[in-house]
């Protein structure tokens, strides 16, 4: 007998029909003897529906009232399939989050979890009942009402399975579990059986939206196993795990390749060279609630001037630029501004990279000999990252892909 | 500075229109200096959209998940309500039922207020805020949810008055107060300005919807000032009081007519007198969960047999007429079985009857210049109740309030 905590996100209980399938998978666990908490997001629609009415009466409604408004999303499915599990004589209860004893900070809309009081849970599982509990919220020590952000429902789950100290969490989606690279763009692409949680965490950061990237950093923190699995078909998934649990012998050198084509690049080329030159180009981007995410900067051989380089969403572009052209050339003394909006960044993401020299210069080679320019190089332990040309970007995975074995036919033991 | 109690049932909140047109109205007290208190139902259509999703899932959802789920429509309208406060710079804070201390018992879908803990509503109305309470819900002492049942906002709001001492609770519906009879079947019906609680009570029973009789109840037994007024345009409406508080120095004989026409007749013919004859005859039928209304019994002068009649919900008269040919006839050894589903039941209401003789015999009267056939009579201290003719209701409706003087250029000081 174990103890899994189930969670299922919004398409998943999209419909009627399908929270009557959830309740079936759910039931055929429970059948073989194991305990179930199923955690619920709301149904697909339904937040939007809410905000939508909300933005119809107020275009800065307080945090407060939209954790007050939006919780109730998920608060309907957990009944939903409460009921659907009695209607297959499954014992069920639902909760709300703050009913379970999930105690939150006050950040509304993005509140973190501080403790889970799992006596009640544990009380009900032993008598024999499945919990079905309201994801992405919380209650905080004064018993408003929070949400943990978009995709919070992931983090309610593998929250819930450190508390329960769960021999799984599973996390049910509409992909049947992490794959090498998006089976979109490179049909060679496959299912991984497992991947380390660092692994995961560079992939997610980088464009994979499989799972919140909060719920992987709390599995690994917690060591709770975690399980990105279908809702529609059956199959293993995909484990992820801490590294020391890594199952497979001979690991593979790289894990995944992830790549985006939603940002774009700045460079300020000869800029003087001052103390703090990196704080006053960032500083005032920052301020501006930017985000940056790669940075680069070359110092010319005299040593006087610099080049500098980063990336911004897509977005933000336009607002960066200006930012750059009236504020920080000014108080800079100098400096000549260039951008790119037709800019992709590719990453190869792999723990085995750590013990293996080379990965990076046979990766050059690789886009090399398909004449793919490097324009920006990132690195991280587990991670290189190159922005290229966005044109080519498609060209650069599939060549990576296979350069690196990750093709279908060349691993074995899926 | 008073401190009001506003109810706003589910037509006044059915859109994002409406329910900014209620932020402005609370705004229009707040501006006068009052305190307020806000009780909101679910937006019209979401209660039903709710239970109809339960149905597709489970045929008979139990009462716990029906209150989780229902629950949810009154706490989107308080939140959505905060917001439109806010939007008009107006402090606003949102609770569901549990949130603002209200205890209930356990009988979910028709739970009962045990207990309302005021002080952080009384902390928040000191500070200046406007309190909105999602109507219709509490929690029980192990923190479910549960339902008052449907009007139950009704109920929250007297109840949050009384506990709060507000000097009024206000109603808004979608009528503009209290008629003497219903206007759509008598154009000389009249607003009135005010009723007694008793008053309202046999009127609410008979069939005038315009408040849930428990809440009716409620401000009686607390002596909270209630008050029914249109959500839609501005008037005085009617102010439902204490008997000893009635304003009207000269009180009208009677206050208002009700009727109904949903109810069917059964009568059972030659039953012979045995002692517990009436329970032989009405045990089965509330066994089998069927409501009996009113019930008269005449027994034949030499002792022996008994006429025994009563009414039913029309939707029941099948049922209790096979019960009554089955079992109970058997069971008495003989009778004699009448139905008639074309009946109407008119009632006459009001405290004045009870120091005024004569009501029933004017009553009487008035049918009989109409040509109207009394086939049964039932009274109480302030009402009389007739079952006539169905095709006959609204003619004795409009002949009796014209008889009592309730016609429109008949009452002053309204």
């Amino acid at each position: 007998m174990a103890l899994y905590v189930q969670k299922f996100g919004g398409t998943s209980v999209g419909s009627v029909e399908r929270i009557k399938a959830v309740a079936e998978k759910v039931k055929r666990f429970r059948d073989e003897g194991h305990q179930v908490v199923v955690v619920v997001s709301a149904m697909s629609g339904e937040t939007n529906r809410l905000i939508d009415l909300a933005s119809q009466i107020n275009d800065e409604p307080t945090p407060r009232e939209m954790d007050m408004l939006v919780s109730t999303g998920e608060q309907v499915t957990s009944s939903l399939l409460a009921m659907a599990l009695h209607k297959l004589d499954v014992a069920a209860t639902s909760y709300t989050g703050g009913q379970v004893g999930i105690q939150t900070d006050s950040a509304y809309t993005r509140a973190r979890i501080q403790r889970i009081e799992t006596d009640d849970i544990q009380a009900d599982l032993d008598d024999g009942q499945v919990v079905v509990v309201a994801g992405f919220q919380g209650v905080d020590d004064e018993g408003n009402i929070t949400t943990l952000g978009r995709g919070g429902s992931d983090t309610t789950g593998v929250a819930l399975a450190a508390a329960l100290k769960a021999d799984e969490c599973q996390i049910y989606t509409d992909v049947d579990g992490v794959y090498t690279t998006d089976p979109r763009v490179c049909s060679k692409a496959q299912r991984l059986s497992s991947i380390t949680v660092e692994e995961m965490l560079e992939l997610a950061s980088l464009g994979s939206k499989v799972l919140q990237i909060r719920a992987v950093e709390f599995a690994g923190k917690y060591n709770v196993p975690l399980r990105v699995l279908s809702s529609f078909e059956d199959g293993p998934g995909t484990l992820i795990v801490a590294e020391e649990e890594e199952a497979s012998m001979e690991e593979p050198l790289i894990s995944g390749i992830a790549f985006t084509s939603s940002e774009a690049k700045l460079t300020l080329l000869n800029t003087p060279d001052v103390p703090g030159v990196a704080s006053k180009i960032l500083g005032p981007i920052a301020d501006a609630n930017i985000e940056i995410d790669m940075i680069v900067q070359n110092v010319a051989p005299a040593g006087d001037y610099t080049d500098f380089t980063f990336t911004v969403a897509k977005s933000d572009f336009k607002q960066t630029r200006s930012i750059l052209q009236d504020q920080v050339i000014p108080a800079l003394g100098g400096g000549e501004l260039r951008g790119d909006e037709n800019i992709a960044k590719v990453s190869l993401v792999g723990v085995g990279m750590r013990s293996h020299a080379g990965v990076a210069s046979k990766m050059f080679r690789v886009l090399a000999d398909e004449n793919i320019n490097i324009r920006m190089v990132s690195t991280s332990e587990i991670k290189i990252s190159v922005v290229i040309d966005e044109k080519q970007m498609e060209l650069a995975v599939r060549a990576l892909h296979s350069a690196f074995g990750l093709d279908k036919d060349s691993i074995q033991g899926e």
